[in-house]
């Protein structure tokens, strides 16, 4: 790494820590070795760079994003020479030494990138480059494409992946605009455009006004009113014009006002920020006004915005925004991308042969953040390459509406303000945890530097989101927990409970023979199925996620029959009875058969995972159900592994477990998630070909079933267990600190 | 009247006689009396009048436009008062103490028309308005609606009234834009507009040109080349993008040269003019474009431009239309209407209560034309009221492609030169013949000086015309004969020939018994009918409005049996054999049946109708065919009108046409032409009343068949007869100088 560094903007990296950033290279575990692939977009104004990385001995790998002025090229050609001769030492595979190039700079710059890097410049088409860009973030990157209304209490909204791409209309806002219907991956065409773009507005207002840039025109228009430039309707009509469904404040004609003033009185009535706002309202209700006209006349309703042009400028979106919402009459929202400065060098890095026929699915890295330009919004994580396929889960009721979280944080400042203030408490604790089990080292620095490190880089994050909540994209208790997980394994902790989970899994095993013996005396399957319930809650207080049980655990005033009796049963969280009639048949219908096969989506280890889950497990293979564990693909906080529970699995003694075991009527799967909660929009590829037959879901735990999927539907039965063990969540909800939620939902009837 | 006829522009009096226009009223046989009504459309240039004047003793009555600038309000209601209180002597009668308005202007400048004019002041919606407007245009006036486009030979082409006019399109430029989609007479919706409109060219032109007004930065335009401020696709890509359909030509982003340009370099490199034409291009283009889209997606067709903003000018027009036509890939083409100015004012009029319930017909006279602007091209007539209603002949085979002209002349230039020279040149020989049959005087004004203004009048606007061909519309031989009848009845010319004809009719009706008896002893009808065919078109040759035939006719060397000789007969102009068979029935069918009912439209007094036509309506009548002649309405050269064909019947002592006069079996109908011309897309109420039954269409004269319908086709047989006697036209379509032309079309199976 390199002093070019410096055009990386990186919350996580306070102001006064600045000359840190120098010496990155030692704290950064993601060192460089195999870059991939790199690929640049070389645009009138910024050079936007992706290239691989990948870690030593981790799996997949990272796409890194950089961006340069495209006046001073010369330190984005340095910065790929030193990106790649370090990655290789100077020795460069043959088969590396292709650059992928578009842009208009592509053509300009051919020459200098080939003789200074001495690589080869493959041109790809910009749109098609766009198009491929575009299609990979809106189908991997959740948060990818929000919505923009000042009008909200949080203008930035996310959406969620629709559930067919296409048709869409991708308006590319440059100097001139060009919009494109996109009507499958590999099919588009240039239905439109227009001459009126960025270079109109910036060139219009490089003749009206002294601003010297892009971004000081921006400015300008901040602080100016269009309507002493521009004609309104109630300057004509005196008020609306309900006849032809105009509002008094509607835009007549833009600069309408300046005609009807003297030539001597206009140099001085006329400033330089009013016409600036007005030529931005211009430009931007227009694009908005044809890129709608677009989409009616070819009945497409999705159109993404994209182009230099928008730079996640608030007043451009919201004019967009606003014009697409004032001419669909509401049906339509415009939607923008938060990566969308890095379309285009993203659609040419995916061109390298190798890459394009990889299966691969990403997830979106937080802690080294990059932002666009300074008046935009938001900021793009690096994309992390997940070692195996992630995709919806099948059985989810209805996909396209599905949201993992219960709450948008965004939406409530309360309650933003509650959980920051909590996790920003909390930090100092999980540090001293951090420093009790560093793991093994991972890189030459120390634990306790890095372990620092952690901290600031986390502390500088929660600071960054309570100014801007939606900079990251959605944000949940889950976004702000997966973060952290992402801070922990940035600074090379990747699992910090690994000797907490041991101890606790071996001392709920001990207790294990005893505990199924005293339910298999019981007398009938109803006191079993409400002992199982029980065991469940109780196992499931045992969780060093949540900062009140930490406090017990770490006391070790927590045992398993005090568990037990802590949890609260208030009935409307408690459908214990609905699911004993189903497991015990005793309905009036003689067509219900046992389940066939439960999916569950298991949480802490320990008593948790040993004496809550495991004994339901096998009362449910008592009755001939197939049982799929579903846990964590990588560690989180003490939530067991899916690694961990099969090695787990090997040291169960109870014959009924252990038959199944061997039989595979009992097994376990990795979710693909790597925090403490559950996002069924993109689960493991092993979750995945589990579902086939299932009929009863099964989701546990706080992070699991409350924080996350409160409110999912599946398309088969399904059980919602876990403790409410934050005062705030349990509140909110309508709960009390410790009330136990059994929650049984019958499918739906087709 | 009064000084602000200064505000007429008026091709008809030459630059050198302005004076002249100061005495105006003493030359206008029009003068005021019963002024029906007044309108008027004050918009923020200019302000509109619509009033209606009706002749002494004259019928029907004539719609006159007039404009001022409302910034000079103060003669636009001196003006009106004037013609108020002139029409009435002071008397104004309480029913006319009325005015509709509409536009902007009708608002702010209320209470100074009331007060100052002592009327009530009835403010009628601007956008109704204009709709009625341009549903009145479209329907009544010929040659209104006009496409544009500078490549053709002529960049005006005239539209024929469409067979459906709904649903529309109106695009309405003014300082903004608004977009209606008209469905009905009474139904429309403001779909779409755009603040991109005239106030945005206008104000943005104010702050970066010095040009003063509208028209200034127009003329700036003129000089500019946009190309050095805007960038095109061959500035990015070096040529042509073909992978998207862009030319290299093309405009990519208006503007786009100048934030590319040093700062200090930039009030040098780009000139005003330059300027001006990008901006004029970004507005145009744009408005065009918005159009297009909204048509497309409501699946319109048509689509009609109105406001200031195109007042005939010719690079906002060729604009507006290369870009409807662009984005509809050449499936439609802007219309433009040559009264646009004027839509407002004229739909306000037809609010007048008694105005609206009116059937009224309206033929454009050109005698007195009005200008937009100096920049715009072409002008408008007044509007001249039909005592009846016109309508569509009904017998006409495809009436939405029908066009009465033969030949478009403003599509040749050689053809345009050989007419104007020819009418000149005849102009001092037919001012003669008006000299000597000077009719009625219908003014104080003495013979000689309204013969010569006369001459002046058609000679000023021949001259015109030469500049501009398609400044009245459609330029044809019969728009330019039309035109100067129109200037003959303007100088109180109303029938020059009614001694002529008169003669001729007593010559001809003294030799009718000798030429009937003749016929009747013909050994049999096929001898009886190459007689009478070979009658009509040596009484056709009797043609004062033929330059060489006049020649004869002066001299006296022309009679009918001398004519007969003369007359060349063509096979490939003869389908005498086919007109034969098909009246003695000696086809193989059994089924065919003698004609029921024949329409003969007939040409000339004298000879013509009295030898040729009548024997030919004689022999039908034996044939029990039902016979209608139609003649003109009003004088025409030498042309029999209705009138004179009645008065003439009763002159007729042969038993068998004297019989069928009587019985009604024989009948004469007014065809509502007043030139030697027929124009089928609409004729007089009479004539379409008459069609029921009609089988047998004959069209007669060189006027009526060669110069016009040569191409007409028919829903039932037609006979076309007449006799070269053009040398030009004669070549044209591939005769010789008195050929004679029998064309016989038997109708097509249905």
């Amino acid at each position: 790494m390199n002093n070019h560094n410096l055009n990386l903007t990186d919350a996580a990296i306070s102001e006064d820590r600045l000359e840190q950033q120098e010496t990155r290279d030692i704290v950064f575990p993601h060192q460089l070795e195999d870059v991939a692939q790199i690929a640049v977009d070389i645009g009138g104004s910024l050079a936007k760079v992706v290239y691989f990385s990948r870690t030593p001995g981790a799996p997949g790998g990272r796409m890194n994003f950089v961006k340069f002025e495209t006046q001073h090229i010369d330190q984005c050609v340095d910065f790929i020479y030193n990106v790649l001769y370090d990655a290789y030492h100077g020795q460069i595979p043959l088969e590396k030494r292709v650059i992928k190039a578009t842009g208009g700079g592509a053509h300009k710059y051919y020459d200098l990138f080939r003789e200074k890097l001495g690589v080869e410049m493959e041109r790809e088409d910009e749109m098609e480059c766009l198009i491929t860009g575009l299609n990979f973030l809106v189908r991997q990157i959740s948060s990818e494409v929000f919505t923009y209304d000042e009008r909200r209490a949080e203008s930035m909204q996310f959406e969620s992946t629709p559930a067919e791409l296409f048709p869409y209309l991708l308006v590319n806002i440059g100097s001139g605009v060009s919009i494109l219907k996109v009507t499958s991956d590999t099919t588009y065409e240039r239905i439109s455009g227009t001459s009126l773009g960025g270079g109109t507005l910036w060139g219009l207002l490089s003749l009206l006004t002294d601003a010297k840039d892009y971004d000081e025109m921006l400015e300008l228009s901040k602080a100016g009113d269009n309507k002493n430039v521009d004609m309104l309707v109630g300057d004509i009509y005196g008020g609306d014009y309900p006849k032809i469904g105009l509002k008094g404040s509607a835009i007549a004609s833009s600069f309408g006002k300046v005609f009807k003033t003297p030539p001597e009185e206009r140099k001085e009535k006329f400033k330089q920020e009013d016409i600036s706002r007005s030529l931005l309202y211009l430009v931007s209700n227009n694009i908005g006004q044809i890129a709608y006209l677009n989409a009616q006349a070819h009945g497409v309703q999705r159109i993404y915005f994209s182009g230099f042009f928008i730079r996640g400028h608030p007043i451009t979106m919201n004019t967009l925004s606003y014009a697409i919402n004032f001419w669909s009459k509401g049906k339509i929202m415009a939607l923008f991308l938060r990566h969308e400065g890095y379309l285009g060098a993203m659609g040419a890095f995916f061109r390298h042969s190798t890459q394009s026929t990889r299966i691969q699915s990403f997830k979106e890295n937080f802690t080294r953040i990059e932002k666009i330009s300074g008046s935009s919004l938001g900021a793009v994580g690096s994309l992390d390459e997940f070692p195996t396929n992630l995709a919806a889960f099948p059985l989810l009721q209805a996909a396209a509406s599905y949201n993992p979280d219960t709450t948008d944080l965004s939406k409530s400042v309360p309650l933003q303000q509650y959980w920051f203030d909590l996790l920003d408490r909390n930090l100092a604790s999980l540090t001293a945890i951090v420093l009790q089990h560093p793991g093994t080292p991972r890189s030459a620095t120390d634990s306790a530097t890095r372990a620092s490190e952690f901290e600031t880089m986390y502390r500088g994050h929660l600071r960054r989101l309570r100014q801007e909540p939606t900079a990251y994209g959605i944000l949940s208790v889950r976004s702000l927990l997966d973060l952290r997980e992402q801070c922990l394994r940035e600074m090379g902790f990747n699992d910090v409970f690994a000797a907490v989970k041991e101890a606790e899994n071996e001392a709920a095993l001990a207790g294990l023979s005893i505990l199924l013996d005293r339910l298999d005396a019981l007398p009938d399957d109803g006191a079993r199925i409400d002992a199982l319930i029980a065991n469940v809650l109780a196992g499931n207080m045992y969780d060093w996620g949540s900062t009140a049980v930490q406090e017990l655990l770490r006391k070790g005033e927590l045992d398993f029959d005090s568990a037990r009796t802590r949890v609260g049963r208030p009935a409307e969280f408690d459908n214990t009875p609905q699911l004993k009639a189903r497991l015990l048949l005793d309905n009036n219908t003689t067509t219900q058969l046992p389940y066939r096969k439960a999916m569950i989506f298991v949480d802490n280890s320990g008593a948790d995972i040993v004496l809550g889950i495991l004994p339901f497990a096998r009362f449910l293979l008592s009755k001939n159900t197939y049982v799929i564990l579903a846990a964590n693909t990588s560690p989180s906080v003490n939530d067991v592994t899916a690694d961990e529970l099969r090695s787990l699995m090997r040291k169960i003694s109870d014959p009924v477990l252990k038959l199944a075991w061997a039989q595979g009527k009992l097994k376990v799967v990795e979710t693909g998630m790597s925090g403490p909660c559950l996002d069924l929009r993109r689960v493991g590829e092993e979750v995945v070909a589990a579902c086939h037959g299932v009929d009863l879901v099964v989701v546990e735990g706080m992070g699991r079933a409350i924080h996350t999927n409160f409110r999912a539907e599946f398309k088969v039965d399904s059980v919602k267990i876990a403790v409410f063990k934050n005062p705030q969540v349990a509140k909110q909800l309508g709960a009390n600190m410790y009330d136990g939620m059994v929650v049984f939902n019958a499918a739906q009837e087709p």
